[in-house]
């Protein structure tokens, strides 16, 4: 064995008994709140890919998209039919093309109203929230209102939410919190937004 | 019209101007590198979210797991079986379970050799490279070659690499870097792994 091969051995040993203790201590089970907000690239994708994951073990799954218009057509195509999947799509667009803030407020309320039962259904394993930080930010939803759904919800079940700025209030109450910093952006070098990738 | 309203329209107005030029000026067409780094959770989740939108598509895919010993069983149930799908997992387990570099080593080497046919195939459309950021911290793969096969890969196919602590260099060559941070996680406040959440 090399010097390298000999302090890696120990690194990895020192590294398994802090992961190993860690798991130890993380007994309690219950469904989470997972933040993901910042603004960077991923946010929606990484909500996804855990619904993916949630799906391949066949929970129930619930996703509401605020502010997009219609449904990303890469994940429809291979999400949709899946018994287990129920999607809700505001549907006004994003609210820089509608520039109408009374319009987006009632498809806003009618997004939430539609939201409310998969929070309340304990068969529904995974809720996700995805860009709601802008409805909280425009004043279409309550801070409070979303707290309250959130801490009434079904003690296994988790939920997702995403996008910028996160309401401070929000993120003191979730479990999880993901900050997604954009620290580069091929859109900004000038390179266009592809298909398969930026949608 | 209330004053809010009227604000809102114009500020949105505003920001479609802003939204509507950075289109206009993105018109380079070709596949990116992109990074998702940093010690936050939902690194390699946001790459699979990437995955079902490609496949969506009807695009190929591959993906290569270094480090992790099987593939996460949420998404293999859900993707397995996609003829477009290609997976490849590097088999030893986490480099600290093995605690062993020579294995750990052979085991990347042999991972690399299987994706390096992927990352000269125009027909690939995305290659994900998952937490392969590791394999060159540890010195198992050199930044050089990575570098070399990223720079030689088809046209139009995208890269995503993902783990904490990526090198400057693959940095500075990415088209797009996220860094996703760990602002809280619901694992260090004792709370357990979760089947579909966090695998």
């Amino acid at each position: 064995m090399t010097d390298r091969d000999t302090r890696h051995k120990k690194a990895m040993q020192k590294r398994k008994e802090i992961v190993d203790a860690k798991v130890a201590k993380a007994t309690e089970e219950r469904g989470i709140v997972i933040v993901i907000t910042g603004n960077g690239k991923g946010k929606t994708t990484s909500a996804w890919g855990t619904v993916a994951r949630s799906l391949g073990y066949g929970y129930k799954v619930a996703v509401t998209q605020f502010i997009k218009g219609t449904w990303d057509c890469g994940e429809r195509d291979i999400f949709e039919g899946n018994p287990n999947l129920s999607v809700h799509v505001m549907g006004t667009g994003f609210t820089w093309e509608t520039q109408d803030r009374e319009l987006d407020k009632k498809a806003c309320r009618a997004a939430w109203e539609q939201t409310l039962p998969h929070l309340q259904d304990d068969a529904v394993h995974l809720v996700v929230l995805d860009e709601i930080t802008y409805m909280l930010k425009y004043g279409y939803l309550e801070i409070e209102e979303v707290l309250e759904a959130l801490k009434n919800r079904p003690e296994q079940q988790s939920v997702i939410l995403t996008g910028r700025a996160a309401h401070r209030d929000l993120i003191e109450y979730a479990d999880t919190v993901s900050e997604v910093r954009d620290e580069k952006h091929a859109f900004n070098a000038g390179i266009k937004a592809q298909k398969g990738i930026d949608w």
